[in-house]
């Protein structure tokens, strides 16, 4: 695979969409132009000259556990290297413990380039700073003091284990438990599976984050408690935790994904005891706002192969010619539509991201309790929708390369099948549309949607004097009435019976993201309208296009969500299940 | 994986909805109850005991390049042998040839357990089929006599040998050429690609059927001719042709997709000189309503492990309930209206491709070209949407499993990445979109969708007395006047510039592919209110849900559809091609 980072495309959103130094977020301020824009060439650098290259190798070679050890394909640790030396590791961490101090937003969108590259080898530093943040949000002034500056550094990496055999969003069904031995620490007894970067070669220690019941919590979910168990000990000795099995994956298989055995291995407690799922998910609308970013950032690198093939490849004729030499497959109009539908969705979901990313540290750097709101209710659009239309338009990317893409010689398979796992894990998309449905649209009285709803009528309505947005807001207009007609159908259904609102829950998460990308074609194209007051720029006058392509062809899909919504849950709950 | 063969849908099918026996065509009298029960019934044991437990070692061993030849899987040969030795490799060819002379649609109905149990096996009989349909067509009587008995039982396996590494779906670019000997043989010299089953290790000989250019044809496609080009010379000595490399694939693993080199390997034309593509094309409506038909039984196995898995999967709790047990999967109403689509879209191309099957028969049975036109017209459709939706269905049942879907220890992902490979041969989805846009749609003054408008109308009127009726004739009424809305729009916006036209012509696939199922549907809901006159009957009571399932929640997609197609070309054919 080749890859080239959208630098053109972050500098826009950064600042001539989100203004992001006119925002009053502490941090803001110094984010000028020329720092972003170095910061970001340097990410689209070491992405392309090293991470790229990269890809192909770990997913032809895998993981493998050899003697008890996982070893990571060749290369690897050479390009984990090139993040940690960069600093890349540690850019919105905590300048006590080595961190640079950047606000999220910017390692959300340096980010980008690294998962478009070689999303398996990214995952290690991902994972690691998921570690990073609960120790910080919930660890002991010595734990932080510990385990931080090695987290920050990517000395040490970090897991999440959740998941058991028989539980995986169920959390109050694990079996994993955890004793307290006498000198404060805890004995772990028990077995987590699918630990993304469970055991590897490529750190001197992992510091995983278990999830284990200890004595006196209670049923259910209730009983968790969250611990650190390193796999190295103060002092050197190794811990009684081991990876017992490398899984076989349909993708991503340069990342280790372990079964891990936990044989009364030392643990100490982080947070409160019997509080582990809150201290678990204080860093979860981070954790998916990365998933999210992982939707569209394959497809991008999808995207970007699809685009040249279709430049490059000869094959049939223009619309009306019938004779002469082939021409590129671009000249097609399906091909084109395909390629359209991915842009768009691509810098939709991009601009999503990075104004999520904004929302998150406007809740931190300012306590904003508005902005904790709002992006807690559109952290499930923004991973349960941006993954599933990331893999359509990963799998729309390999189609262009007909038979070629089907072929593990060519960079289009591993796409698709990296791709799927972003709607799997972090909690699988039907699971965020029930947290959307079930839990996020009525918090707080609904506070969060009717400021959401605000928001998408103060838009458009400032753009009524302005005939050139009519085109752009109108499409808006309609979609988030649907919306509203959707909100207003559970409402109603769901007080009568919660399986009417739920049948509906999945078409209402994309109906919502649609409505989201909506909002962000008509602020990406009044900003283009903007730039292009200044002279002609073929960058901002595609951002027109696109932005049409998609509030033209892609918003209409809120009716067919409004309709499956309000058809209710009669058909889907009628049979019996010994029928299916 | 686990396999029961759909029987009583299969029966509903043949005898309650498409009513075989009462068809003029030839042939179908005899096809009563018990004889068609009793095929299926064994074909459906073979895929159950032989063929499914086979799909995951071919998935996991694939086939291997050994000193110049093909392995196939442990167990491929057996499984294959079962399938010979049972006659079920010849169930419509001729008599004369050693073929039980049963209808095509027999084939077709006895082919899906296969297909579901083992796509990958399956193929290596599903192309021989194919060379013995296009020498049975064209082949001189020497040639049929000496290849068709063989082709019949399988004892010999057939390939179509068109792609090269330069072109694909435009054929007029192929470089192999063919140089006529003294004895009337030619030597053919050339590398083909992509070619399913091109070398292994299950048959005595191989039968490559190949187009290549022989002098004198002029450019582009008109110079191809059509060479049957044997493995094994008469006389045993081995041809100039061999595989040269077996591809790894995302998919498929059981079938050796090879690269084929001919160096001046001797082989003979097959039909005119010059007319190689329309010998080719002649087996094109039967090989695409197979691929077809793979859409949906690939997702028909998927859909049975989602199901079952649902059924036994402990997590979470009903909607109104918060302690307990853990519940299984099924009570969740996402999880039922993922299973619902994928139900009623299998059953609905079950339907469409078996009614396509009579229009097979009926076209080449009774030589009645109306039927040809309409199959024409169909064919497209059967091929782009069902294998579309296909794929989109078996990802739906991977994602049911969870994390476990994603471990090649179980078995959806492989259902998956075979799934994947039906969008892309038999003509790349695009190039289906094309055909029934560009040639189909206009192609005899437009007689074909005519008679299509008027089937449709005729189903929905001979119901207008009947209020039972009623809420499955609606959406298609709605449904079937937007698709005479597409089709002006292509009549007047196509006149004036293609490119407004093509740039729907996936939308329109889909569009069709809805109001097909949506008559299948109202075919099917009238025959199930039909037999519950004789009393309550599950199966047929779960029809009209699942009926109604259909027609309300996925024909609303038609809206969408026709407002892409009316959206035209503008925003897809603006951009410069650097602007991807």
């Amino acid at each position: 695979m080749t890859y080239s980072a959208p630098l053109r495309d972050m500098a826009f959103l950064l600042h001539r969409v989100l203004k992001v130094q006119d925002q009053d977020i502490p941090g803001y301020a110094d984010l000028d132009e020329s720092f972003t824009g170095a910061v970001l060439e340097e990410a689209g650098k070491i992405s392309a000259e090293i991470l790229a290259p990269l890809n192909a190798v770990g997913d032809r070679e895998g993981c493998r556990l050899e003697n008890g050890v996982v070893r990571t394909p060749t290369g690897f640790r050479e390009g984990f290297d090139a993040l940690r030396q960069g600093g890349w590791t540690a850019l919105d961490c905590d300048p006590e413990f080595g961190g640079q101090g950047l606000p999220y937003l910017m390692h959300t969108v340096a980010n980008e380039p690294f998962v478009s590259a070689n999303m398996a080898l990214n995952m290690y530093m991902g994972l690691t700073h998921g570690a990073y943040s609960a120790i910080r949000v919930h660890g002991s002034a010595e734990q932080k003091a510990y385990y931080l500056p090695k987290l920050a550094s990517c000395e040490w990496t970090g897991t999440m284990n959740l998941t058991e055999p028989h539980c995986g969003t169920d959390l109050g069904l694990i079996r994993t438990r955890a004793e307290p031995a006498t000198d404060g620490s805890w004995r772990i007894t028990g077995t987590k599976i699918f630990i993304s970067a469970g055991d590897h070669d490529m750190a001197d220690n992992i510091v995983h984050l278990v999830l284990a019941k200890a004595p006196g919590g209670g049923e259910g979910t209730r009983g968790i408690s969250l611990f650190v168990v390193p796999k190295v000990l103060e002092g050197g000795a190794r811990n009684a935790v081991s990876a017992g099995k490398v899984e076989e994956k349909m993708g991503i298989h340069g990342n280790a994904t372990c079964v891990m055995n936990y044989d009364g291995a030392t643990g100490w407690l982080i947070g409160d005891l019997h509080k582990g799922m809150r201290a678990m998910f204080t860093m979860m609308n981070e954790a998916r706002l990365g998933v999210g970013m992982q939707g569209y950032a394959v497809a991008e690198a999808a995207y970007q192969q699809a685009a040249t093939y279709a430049r490059e490849r000869l094959q049939g004729h223009a619309a009306g010619e019938t004779s002469g030499p082939a021409a590129p497959l671009i000249v097609h109009p399906d091909i084109r539509r395909s390629l359209m539908d991915q842009k768009a969705f691509i810098e939709g979901a991009r601009a999503l991201t990075y104004w999520g990313a904004t929302l998150i540290d406007r809740a931190h750097r300012l306590q904003d309790s508005a902005a904790e709101g709002l992006i807690s209710l559109l952290i499930p659009v923004i991973k349960g929708f941006q993954t599933d239309k990331g893999f359509d338009a990963a799998v729309a990317a390999q189609q262009i390369w007909g038979g070629h893409g089907y072929i593990e010689d060519n960079p289009m398979s591993q796409f698709a099948r990296d791709a799927r796992i972003a709607m799997i894990y972090e909690g699988a998309n039907g699971v965020q549309a029930l947290d959307l449905v079930g839990r996020k649209l009525g918090a707080d009285g609904g506070k969060a949607v009717m400021a959401f709803f605000a928001l998408v009528k103060a838009e458009c309505m400032a753009h009524d004097a302005d005939p050139r947005m009519d085109p752009f807001t109108r499409p808006l207009k309609v979609a988030s009435k649907q919306m509203q007609a959707a909100g207003m159908y559970f409402l109603s259904a769901g007080m009568k019976n919660p399986s009417d609102a739920l049948s509906g829950s999945t078409d209402f998460l994309h109906l919502v993201g649609h409505v989201c990308l909506g909002l962000m074609w008509v602020r990406m194209a009044r900003a283009a309208l903007t730039g292009l007051e200044a002279g002609e720029d073929a960058f901002l006058s595609a951002k027109l296009v696109t932005a049409r392509h998609y509030l033209t062809r892609h918003l209409p899909a809120c009716a067919l969500h409004l309709a499956r919504i309000e058809a209710g849950g009669e058909t889907v709950m009628a049979l019996d299940a010994q029928a299916f």
